[in-house]
């Protein structure tokens, strides 16, 4: 393992005593920014100083990072550096060109990790006593959806089951957007209507569906176990759910605008939800 | 008045039966993108065809819409430019270079429009016997402030107030995410805290800021006249509110993530208070 050590001019970090970025890292870091490579390698990249530190306060470890020590704030990436080269991350520094092609923004600060997706039983899951889900379908911009991944962390969702058609959680700027969520929340992903639907039915978890009719998700009394249904904005959901065994809720609006966006209505559904399960309420 | 008529090759509308541009107008919509001029003329441009069918929808009248036959779809266009013609608006046309420097965005999609900013009488606004008023302090991003705005139409709140350092509802950036809220919700800008806290005051509007202590919001039934005072998701609301006479509330979370995004904790809260003031509430 790499050691990184300060020292150098002011502020600076002496980039001889760390191990430059393999070719083959590279290479690889270019793969990550397709979906194709990060489903075949179940691993994905987080940029940026903080959400690495955010990362490390989840208790995530990441395979390893890639600082580029010319850009971002000196100090901070080595501080950043030592904390997961304690946790036994590989710690590799880029030359700016280098760095530039592994990133996928130009806001990354000098700093990105490489991380193993979490594996989540489903099973185990939905066996829980008390259980708060998260079923999306069409949601397709990433920004909407790291969103969403990150109320769910801020209103201690279970679990984000992904219907196929959605965006991939493991999206850079959706891992961007969800500022840490993705640490913290469990995401299932590629699943069919079915199986959720099953998985529900066996387990007992009960299903509402949010949209423009239905009654006001303000007005129930939720059961421990409660999985919420939300399409994406431009489609909704799939017709597949007009035609099965669900509760219709609809968070009351005016006729003013068009429907909601979908990270604010999973907003309002949750907050809502985590209020009803305190246990002052 | 310029006349559009339909014609020419197929799907694509005739240039030479509408108005070209004025340099003298391309000037101004230039120099609309800075706050400065939209403030002097007191005028602001909405882009992109939808925004404009919504400006239409909330019985706003453009002074004037720019249309790039070339960009977009021809029949909406046409469309569009006969509604705003129907409705007393000047009609032009730009050169694909001349609507590039008009435009804010490439995604304009060959329409914009421009509109006088709404007059709204503060009194008469306050006299209001039941009132949802949004108090913004420090929201400094665009899209979140437009957002916050669609949200209110959404909601039917009454206004929304914006003290000095929040960014201009008015910003062409702002605008597009509000997704045609601006037409539907009274938007005053400018205040300080102090000219706010004297109008709640002299109204009897209660005044509950939002934060991260205080009661749960959910728990509380509010007046008929309420206020929700929320700051910006880098710095919160200003000292100012914790020295003076109002209501906390907060949202409960837990721990896992920084505090909410504020367009989140807007949507979440207006939410809340539209269900609470609908007659079966």
């Amino acid at each position: 393992m790499a050691v990184v050590q300060k020292g150098g001019e002011a502020g600076v970090l002496p980039a001889t005593t760390m191990t430059p970025l393999p070719k083959a890292r590279l290479k690889q870091l270019r793969a990550l920014k397709t979906r194709k490579a990060r489903l075949e390698q179940r691993l994905f990249v987080a940029e940026g100083p903080t959400l690495l530190q955010e990362a490390l306060r989840a208790g995530a470890r990441p395979a390893y990072i890639v600082t580029c020590p010319g850009q971002g704030d000196a100090e901070r990436l080595h501080e950043l550096a030592a904390a997961c080269a304690a946790r036994g991350a590989q710690i590799f520094h880029a030359e700016p060109e280098d760095f530039r092609q592994a990133a996928d923004t130009v806001h990354s600060q000098g700093a990105l990790g490489v991380f193993d997706m979490p594996h989540t039983n489903p099973a185990a899951l939905f066996a829980r006593p008390t259980l708060t889900l998260l079923v999306l379908d069409n949601v397709r911009d990433p920004g909407n959806l790291g969103t969403i991944v990150r109320q769910g962390a801020a209103f201690a969702c279970d679990g984000v089951l992904l219907l196929k058609g959605c965006v991939d959680a493991f999206n850079h700027k959706a891992i961007r957007a969800s500022m840490g969520g993705i640490f913290h929340v469990p995401v299932l992903d590629e699943l069919t209507p079915e199986q959720v639907m099953e998985s529900l039915a066996s387990a007992g978890v009960w299903p509402y569906v949010t949209g423009t009719k239905g009654r006001d998700v303000f007005a129930i009394h939720f059961p421990p176990r409660t999985a919420f249904i939300i399409g994406g904005e431009a489609e909704g959901v799939q017709p597949f759910w007009g035609e099965r065994d669900v509760i219709e809720v609809s968070i009351p609006q005016s006729d003013k605008v068009e429907s909601l966006n979908a990270a604010v209505a999973a907003g309002i559904i949750l907050a809502y939800r985590y209020h009803a399960t305190l246990p002052r309420a």
